[in-house]
């Protein structure tokens, strides 16, 4: 079976073969760290191992077979980790089979505090059967909290005792406000486990309901996960380490924007999803490197001419599919007035790949180092290998910069004046 | 009527009052610089004085309204500022009364080369009523050429020699690819003026076609960007003058990274307009702040961490809106298990607002200059006047960093290479 390849090719004239070195050897001990638990945050390391999940696929694939069946919407509430996996996942396999004919709509909810989102988003669903997945480890944070309290409502509203039947509460296995809330109504509860932090959590049952009511294999998705943890493990020359390792010297050399760049617009909750985990992971003590994303070719026409010309302060990271699953012909007109006869016979995508050799040529002459990931094809099994050579790439960055990548100590700053402005009890 | 104010109470620390007093003595010459053509890229400041769109309103409008009659789907086919600004009005509207009930519904394609893409989307139209509006001065540019040729095909199978009265070209008024096709076939035909270019073409024809397609009001949109020409017009005081002053002296302190802010999801695409604008017109000869989106609450659950706490190189504006047009009250639970009580009875609005104001707080205090634009109300008056405020500033502060904000040179090079790699002819 085919890899992912990591190409250094268009950026290793950025930084010495010593310097490489170097840096290689450093993350040999960063990946010990990783895998042995020894690290800072190591007791949120338990996503390392993916093969631990394999004992949930069968209840999440039971719920997801009662919800497709049930409704035809599914709401899913939460916030950060809690949604962009799942929706990253969905969007980049949305035009294969499985999903074409699916009756099932999943609406991701409860990550805004914008009423006049609310408003909408009630008024679309009114006169729909509906199921509700919260997904929330504590139950406390605001904004599907708040969603949560008007979901409820309404679900009691419309369903009246069998409410409790349509609603799958993802959360902390014994604590939490939101386990005691879902025991003492009788939904269905799935567990995130404690060792897993919100932006690792795509291979729980946080990621893993959402994407299989929507009609994706999990089986395979986790497959491709447990492809990627042997893959790279114990191995000090993977792509896992490689990729850490150049990032860091490119920030070294003041590359400190990395732009992740892709060329189908499936892929671009991919790169939010990518922008959460590592400038969640990285950005703290006055370090780490700024994550950016855009989705070529579209971008070229807005953020290209900064990329080109602008401060040279970036680098990109090229995600490039090598089959896309689907693909159309450009067709050849016989009077040839818009002059692209040239271009009859070939593909979108072929020319797609032409488009993007072409930029990372032309972005590395403006002085731009390019790393390039290629991903054979974009299926369930590749994509769950990527998501996991992300974590675990991000696991080894995050050390190779002397962080913990596994805390978010920032992310409370806002929240505790937030509690204060609404007159919360007992904040200050 | 209210105006969009400017509040630098939270960035104002971050520079000495002789440092502002100076920039600002500059950016008196840079304004009129603008206003009286005298600086770099003069010749496309056509978009300075829009009181000369309002010519083209009534046809506008009229082609409007025969698509609204005609069809199900308008596609609009555009890249760049030939579907970006457009979009994000639409998007920021969306909700209003006039979208609700409206039953065409707007796609923008011709912006990648994604085959699985174009695959997705002819499949979807296959079976609807279909007009087109196909955006492009030169009718060169890959993406969108390529993708109006497999258009045309699916028009003329469809609608045999009627399909030319459903297709209308922006473009061109003399010349060009597609100016001779759309000629020709005997398209109904719109002009984009030769001194505008893409990034400031929101007020002409391709922009304001797809907007009043959809339902908006193009005339109180216009008469938003008048009011905003008039209010900013010789006042070298005035809140355009004052953003480009700030974020140029926030560069000089290291802010290399400017991020918008908005805390509606309706208004992303207000903020990837504003990156082109800003990125595209500042970008160049190795100079500019990179522009960057974040939608709150939404993204503190991802770049949060980063913001708070991570390389110390940002700034941020953030986009309030103190009126959204919807909103929704939190309900009182009897036994207020999820602990929300404290809310009930706040509506979701006021809420956000309080997160705003405690999110800028801990932004500020972690060392990120914070400016905050508020606008009175959202509907096409105020985002008229909005989109005009932005334009109008990012061309003095592009005057003020020495650039021309009105050229993308660094677009072309990977056409350039493009077009040598599909075997264009005359490439080199």
């Amino acid at each position: 079976m085919a890899k992912i390849t990591l190409d250094d090719s268009f950026c290793k004239d950025f930084y010495s073969t010593k310097e490489y070195q170097r840096m290689m050897e450093r993350a040999g001990d960063a990946l010990n760290a990783l895998e042995h638990a020894g690290g800072q945050g190591s007791e949120f390391t338990g996503w390392h191992n993916p093969t631990r999940m394999l004992g949930c696929v069968e209840k999440v694939e039971e719920y997801a077979q009662e919800i497709r069946q049930d409704s035809e919407v599914l709401l899913v509430v939460g916030i950060g980790g809690s949604y962009l996996g799942a929706k990253a996942v969905m969007e980049a396999l949305k035009t294969q089979g499985t999903y074409a004919d699916g009756n099932l709509q999943v609406m991701f909810v409860g990550n805004n505090i914008s009423g006049a989102h609310t408003k909408k988003l009630i008024g679309e669903i009114r006169d729909r059967r509906v199921s509700v997945n919260v997904i929330s480890k504590s139950g406390t944070t605001t904004e599907p909290a708040i969603t949560f309290r008007m979901i409820r409502s309404f679900m009691e509203d419309k369903y009246g005792g069998n409410a409790k039947n349509r609603i799958y509460a993802t959360t902390d296995p014994i604590n939490g406000i939101l386990n005691g809330i879902a025991k003492r109504e009788g939904y269905r509860i799935m567990e995130i486990p404690n060792d897993i932090g919100g932006r690792y959590s795509i291979f729980t049952p946080a990621g893993l309901l959402p994407i299989a009511s929507a009609g994706a294999d999990i089986r395979a998705f986790l497959e491709g996960a447990v492809l990627g943890y042997l893959e790279y493990l114990k191995n000090d020359r993977s792509i896992a380490v490689r990729y850490a390792v150049i990032r860091n010297l490119l920030l070294k050399q003041g590359k400190i924007v990395e732009i992740l760049a892709s060329y189908h617009p499936h892929l671009a909750y991919v790169t939010e999803w990518w922008k959460q985990l590592f400038g969640e992971s990285e950005g703290k003590q006055g370090m780490g490197i700024f994550p950016a994303g855009v989705t070529f070719t579209t971008d070229l026409h807005s953020m290209g001419q900064y990329i080109q010309d602008g401060m040279r302060i970036l680098f990109e990271t090229v995600l490039h599919v090598e089959n896309m699953y689907d693909d159309v012909q450009i067709p050849y007109l016989e009077h040839d007035d818009d002059k692209l006869n040239y271009l009859s016979g070939k593909t979108m995508n072929q020319i797609n790949a032409k488009a993007m050799e072409a930029t990372i040529q032309a972005h590395v002459a403006g002085g731009v180092p390019n790393i390039v990931l290629s991903v054979p094809e974009m299926n369930e099994i590749y994509l769950g290998m990527l998501l996991y050579f992300f974590m675990k790439s991000c696991g080894i960055s995050g050390y190779l910069l002397g962080v913990n990548p596994f805390d978010q100590p920032g992310v409370e700053e806002y929240k505790r004046n937030m509690f204060f402005l609404l007159g919360k009890e007992g904040s200050q």
